[in-house]
């Protein structure tokens, strides 16, 4: 995976009302996004999930819980669900944390672990993070394992420039 | 598009965290969440949109602004951008708005349209509430037109049932 540097990068940005000031803060560091990011990735419980309709084709979104453990962001949801078929499928995940005006955006792929096959550890850290434990589920429930291939971090216009943190799957730079 | 009744619906639900005691407020009525929604997207300024990249059939997600008449969503992008080429594609488009924990999701299908082709009133209404005006952009934008399919609203766990406020394209209640 790539960055698009071709991609006009103008499309990836909410701008303010015309009756608000767009005058934001100067943009952040690279190291400043890693640092962001990672508290993000740690204390965040909510993302947005983008995948791919197997059956269809078309885009789905739904907002899941996830944990970070440093390296994996772990999620869980109901084997049949679209989204839970749309990333056992391997067609790729793109997870949007934060709000519209401050976001990170994870690209990655996914793998799903059968609840029972997942370290206990994990699975218990997983539960005291969301509030739940698809252990427990009374449907069929997959864990999903999402490596970040890439990650981009930005808040305003002004941040479109310099909004790759992770690329290839490495940080670009220390936290700041 | 219809209703995924054989989907378990647990799946699209952000639990509050293990701290949190789970005790939200009791379920709104439709009515109540159709006149949620609408206000939604009568005021709200930014969505997020997913669309499948056509060049890889890989998901993928911005947040964008937007511009709501009372029947279609109005939004706009670079023509060569991922999601430009994602609405232009015809595959389809889900749009979330609000929150993880107060979110409507539109399943949609949409329509670019030029921007010296738009309706002038159209837009400087979007330009307005967005505080962009693509006719200025000195990079090829289009405008999009999406219209929806069908709308869900749900805040937490105990709204999954009876989450559809629009099916089919039409509202399936009046406004509370």
């Amino acid at each position: 995976m790539t960055c698009e540097a071709a991609v006009d990068p103008t499309e990836d940005v909410c701008r303010p009302p015309a009756d608000v000031p767009a005058s934001p803060p100067p943009p952040r560091t690279t190291g400043e996004r890693v640092r962001d990011t990672r508290q993000r990735l740690e204390h965040d419980v909510d993302c947005w999930v983008a995948t791919v309709d197997p059956a269809t084709g078309a885009p789905y979104l739904v907002p899941l819980s996830f944990d970070w453990d440093g390296t994996v962001l772990l999620m869980a949801t109901a084997e049949r669900s679209i989204t839970g078929r749309g990333l056992a499928a391997g067609t790729g995940v793109r997870i949007g944390l934060g709000a519209t005006r401050d976001v990170v955006m994870v690209d990655g792929v996914s793998e799903a672990v059968p609840t029972a096959a997942l370290d206990p550890e994990e699975a218990a850290r997983f539960a005291r993070r969301t509030g739940f434990d698809p252990r427990e589920a009374t449907s069929s429930y997959l864990f999903f394992r999402v490596v970040p291939v890439r990650i981009q971090a930005w808040r305003e216009e002004n941040e479109l420039r310099g909004r790759d943190v992770m690329l290839d799957g490495r940080w670009i730079a220390d936290p700041a």
